[in-house]
């Protein structure tokens, strides 16, 4: 828990009055969300841009100002969590299922900080389930073609039901251990009706602010 | 309107009994469906996927039985409209906003037919615009990107407010008058963050019937 928190913390402090700055979603986002709150308490002007109906309401709690991602040109920084992160700045996003917004305010960002505790860097992706987003028409054909391809997919669920996405669609998770062309995943996913998006993010990140018990690692990629 | 009937009732011709079918969206699929009606009434048990909320309210009327698309294993005819086909067989679909669901059943279907009255046949597709679907979140940037790169886009309005697809997206139209190579086209829409689907569907029927004033022809491609 310490490496999340210094990490989260850590990134907050390449925020700079008057921006407008990216919120993630997770456990680690969390760290900074709370200190960004903390800044704003403080006198900052700032204005965020949230990934999740999560986010939105720890964000809200603390008294920060959210603007629509629509209503913005581009966004100064995005701090956000990532559940596994390889030697090439390749990540798996999504565990908490909010990889579609993520990945949308990403896009829209000018850089891009990745916050991780230490235990989340992998020499390779794929102990990581990759959650992918899918239209709830038609979603057991896309998950056929991902079986058919080896790729072990799982509708998530939570009480046991299917789980839904802020957008209303569901996640199928794949097994991705096999895979070393995450390009080529990357273009196939794409091509795939139903798939609305994925969770592989591939070099998209600026820094990765990486933190473990007592210290934290800032690595400009 | 003589020559989309004439099409349209002309496929369900191919239909037979016992037989899974997907409903296309539109005014010439009407006619199909419509007479696919009359064929229930006449004792065929066929069952059939809707690929929208309009078709599904005109099927319910007419006695015809609807499954889920995720009921199904695959469809064994797809009959639907289209907005424009050129002379390769690749066609700009979704005017009436149900792209995304009309490719989904598409994509199960073991031969997809389309049904047109004459004056959709084209040299080159771009006088129509092409429907994208997009995330409501963030669908501006999607917007930049598209206007930046050349393709004039419109977000569709229905009395005045942002019209709303099936799946509460958004869909924002745009011109291709200019492109000549809707492969790349194809990919790079898909490889946008925020893009659910478009209306380009390349060489994906197994026959195309053509209606005019007093005759249909049918082509095999």
């Amino acid at each position: 828990m310490k490496g999340k928190q210094l990490a989260g913390e850590k990134a907050v402090e390449y925020i700079e009055d008057g921006m407008i700055v990216g919120l993630g979603t997770g456990s680690t986002a969390y760290y900074a969300i709370k200190k960004i709150g903390e800044l704003v308490k403080s006198g900052f002007k700032i204005k965020c841009v949230s990934t999740s109906t999560s986010t939105t309401e720890l964000a809200t709690t603390l008294g920060i100002e959210l603007v629509s991602l629509n209503d913005v040109e581009s966004i100064d920084i995005t701090i956000d969590g990532a559940d596994e992160i390889d030697k090439n700045n390749n990540a798996i996003k999504g565990g908490g299922g909010a990889l579609l917004f993520e990945k949308l305010v990403a896009t829209a960002s000018k850089k891009v900080i990745w916050v991780v505790d230490s235990s989340k860097m992998v020499t390779k992706l794929g102990d990581f389930l990759l959650p992918i987003e899918v239209i709830p028409f038609g979603a057991k054909h896309v998950y056929n073609t991902l079986e058919i391809n080896g790729y072990q997919p799982k509708f998530r669920y939570t009480n046991e039901m299917l789980y839904k996405t802020d957008s209303n669609n569901y996640i199928i998770d794949v097994n991705i251990s096999n895979v070393s062309n995450y390009l080529q995943l990357q273009e196939w996913l794409d091509s795939i009706t139903g798939i609305v998006e994925h969770g592989l993010f591939l070099g998209s990140a600026d820094m990765i602010v990486v933190g473990s018990e007592d210290s934290c690692d800032t690595l400009f990629v």
